[in-house]
């Protein structure tokens, strides 16, 4: 029985089991199999060094009008060489902080106004999705009563023509002779917004600037970074502008300017309203040094552009109505805002890598299996042309 | 030397190794073989291409009240098959506006009041996540001053009782005698909010129609999408109404629709506020038509749902506290809402694929791997019990 | 023919081919062989067994200065282990709901004031970034209107210094002799903001308290959860405080823990402003029970330490501005807020694992070529040592 289990154990440990191979001499074979395999190889492994000698570069500060946002091809290359191949991966956790700066003018019937950032700016607070005013229908001193549709919607020559219990307005079932349209319980006078103002009241909004404060950290790699690189100090914020060609890394952008790498032609959307995308693009290899781990920015049109061709109608524009409530001798009153303007969201993409042994190992391993099919089927195919099958048979 | 090198050169590209292989010849073995193999291969490959067949159709516009979003099995299945097969994925970078439409009407007291979309809807500019109020509470001409807490609240017989310098109010440290409570330093009256308008004050809310914009941009694909897909034209949505079942794709939704798809019960939560998710689902697959890529809208309740069983109660509703403030004879004050109110989140969740090179090859090395080792077991199995094996000893 | 074709059949079926392979039979080879052989399985398989046994376990309520998330260590092996391993993973749908609680208090020159909820917090609807206001500088019945700059500010000493057209003031083009300052149309009188008041104003937010709500849903795997997890109930929350050692899941957070917890001096960033985000991390592994999946609460500075070294100046503290507005005798009117506050982000990171039978058989898959390749190289030199090649030359 001992015996037994000894001839076991030192069958396993010092027997070793391997293939018997047959040795094929042939020019033709040879050659063809030989460039096989390399091509093969090539194309596994090869790809994968030569592609790594450079870094990681997409092309820094592109604009496009379209929202393709790098170079399909050389991305899926690199998506696949790096995803697949000798590195992990991480996306990373961010928070975005804005601040507008500038002055806005009208001078509506010689009244002259100023919109500073508390009154153009929605929300006030800094956040990464906000609206920059731009033009607006302004319905002052409103108060909550009975008064007349505006002509055109809702007109009537009865009373019965001004049923109750519409959800779009709440009819009191008066047909007004004056105006011709149904009375209605509102707040009062109703908001004229048959004609948009044109040109825009805040055209002047082109000169705004957009200050982005954008902090990111990839959790894997225990990596912190912020869209304040190196380089770009007090000094340099104060008297930079961003530019995809001279100043791809300035966080400070003109309005004006914004609205030009998305796409769109200010004056036309200063009067409507749009929504403009601000991708931040964090590509990272964290093989190489992390000061190489710069964000890139690129502007997209999102919504809204009145000259697009085959749009539909109910995607142009961006507006909202916002209401600045006040008390008038005991009465609660109000002014509507019907803003039109820029709505900016800055959205913050992520992606970082760091060689990796289980990644490498399960490429080399996944390169293996196919690097051997393709052997298999060149060697099969060679043998079999030779007639030499070196097959036994066992007949039962 | 030279001769040398020729050879192992000529070697190298003349020579080719493969294995030497047996043939078995059972009918038993061989059968058995035969099924497993084509069972591994039904599995690995068979699988892919049968699924692949059919395009991605998730069960469009389903409505559930638990929070599975699809169907799991085949989901799962979808998951892997893809994610692992021969296409890559890509998830989008999305936008989303929204906007309300709709007039409520309160009656309190006799006095008729009218809410409008600036009145209701917080933040008003139009946000991914915005509260509709549905019911609310009114403390009016509040100024600061000192004034007796709640009775019931901080209850007093001596000025002992009121001490200072609790964070929760603060204290003059005098107990009043009329209401036996403490006065404290505040926003005067204090807001009494013990009992919740019941019904809500906005039941009007429920024929209030929600609008959803979303643009979504797959930037591996360079496509991006807007959820007013073909067909979605002005005209469509100047009278459609977003239903599961007929009309899936129209992006706007009546609110008691999407409470009622939620899982909630309208009249409860518009009492005591909930939230509700509204997920927009993109699952599309590049390989076929651009066109098939289309949202498809989830609701889902978040929190609130008074009527849940073993729900802690400091989950239930959704309500904050929201200020007007005005000046009243140079002296500022302000009107409280605590308001109660539908909360709204638009999630945007997207996966695209396509087919490509990389991880097909990959799929198929894998494939190749898990067929091997199965080929392996079973043929070594069959071997053995044939008591064939055709091992040579080479003793030392 | 047709013998043909069932010959043919007759072969699939009942014939099977297998390697020859060869028996080495050699003390010192074969230990060799097989220790690396176990190294292999060791690292390929061994190691996902061995760090399965244990469950996820995350060092739970770790509260670092740095933003690093986790052990990157174990953190790296651990997602190596389980993505590249016999599970499935998947990314939750999120919504987060805050709630603010707590009383400020002011005595700016005898005048004491009371700041609420509605006072102190920006949005006041409980969104999952908002900011809280610890500091301001008050400008107090703003109008539209021409008045000086402040001293220091675009000084001149004759009207050609004062010229228009520059966007950041609307200039008159008068140079006022009183101040020796450029007139500017604005909202009058200007705001100072050239102290900032110290200590702040608002240093009892410490004592605040932040609520935090977090429903979560992993979509693959069809479970839903939210923050307030079992023994989380309203009994607990009444009287609980978070803490990450006592009470780490405790969702309710007074402010200046946060602040200290997320490496802040509470003091210095209450005058100035700062930006703190909250981490919820749920890494969950729905093999164990899913009560095993409870979020983890980490606190991280993200911008804006006043004492933190080799900063730019440009990205210190937090502010903004925001207006309230009002009518005074038909005048409009508004007081302007410079607001220096705390931005709080609740962050959501969401991780979940499951064991799936594709990436388990894909795992193997790739192990048992990486296994193949080690015991290849391994045979061969093993084989070659021992000069018995047993290679049979073809020649042509």
């Amino acid at each position: 029985m001992k015996s037994h289990i000894t001839n076991a154990l030192s069958d396993f440990f010092f027997e070793y089991e391997t293939q018997r191979q047959v040795l094929v001499r042939n020019r033709r074979v040879g050659v063809v199999c030989r460039l096989i395999q390399l091509g093969v190889l090539a194309y596994i492994i090869g790809m994968r060094l030569t592609l790594h000698t450079g870094p990681p570069h997409l092309t820094q500060g592109s604009h496009r009008v379209t929202l393709g946002l790098n170079d399909p091809k050389s991305r899926q290359l690199w998506v696949f060489i790096y995803e697949k191949g000798y590195q992990s991966t991480d996306t990373a956790v961010s928070s975005v902080f804005t601040k507008m700066k500038g002055v806005g003018y009208t001078n509506i019937d010689g009244k002259e106004e100023i919109w500073d950032v508390a009154d153009y700016v929605f929300p006030s607070q800094g956040d990464a999705s906000f609206v920059v005013m731009t033009n607006f229908i302004i319905t002052k001193n409103q108060t909550m009563g009975k008064c007349p549709e505006l002509p055109g919607r809702d007109n009537c020559t009865t009373n019965a023509d001004c049923e109750e219990g519409r959800y779009k307005r709440q009819m009191t079932g008066v047909c007004l002779n004056l105006t011709h349209t149904c009375e209605v319980l509102a707040w009062c006078p109703v908001e004229n917004d048959h004609t948009i103002p044109d040109p825009a009241l805040l055209v002047s909004a082109e000169n705004y600037t957009l200050f982005i404060k954008n902090s990111i950290t990839f959790p894997l790699f225990e990596v912190t970074r912020s869209n304040l690189v190196e380089g770009i100090d007090g000094k340099y914020i104060s008297k930079c502008l961003f530019n995809p060609n001279t100043d791809p890394l300035c966080p400070i952008m003109r309005l004006g300017d914004v609205v030009k790498y998305s796409g769109f032609d200010f004056a036309t959307i200063a009067k409507v309203g749009a929504a403009i995308g601000i991708v931040v693009d964090w590509t990272c290899n964290f093989d190489v040094s992390v000061k190489h781990c710069k964000p890139v920015y690129t502007f997209h049109g999102l919504y809204g552009n009145p000259a697009q061709k085959g749009d539909v109608k109910a995607s142009t524009g961006y507006n909202f109505r916002y209401a600045k409530h006040y008390m008038d001798d005991k009465e609660p009153k109000r002014t509507l805002l019907k803003v039109f303007g820029i709505r900016i969201d800055i959205i913050v993409q992520s992606l970082a890598r760091k060689f990796d042994i289980i990644p490498t190992l399960t490429a080399i391993g996944s390169g293996v299996g196919i690097f051997g099919v393709a052997t298999d089927v060149e060697a099969e195919a060679a043998v079999e042309s030779e007639g030499s099958t070196e097959k036994k048979e066992i007949a039962k």
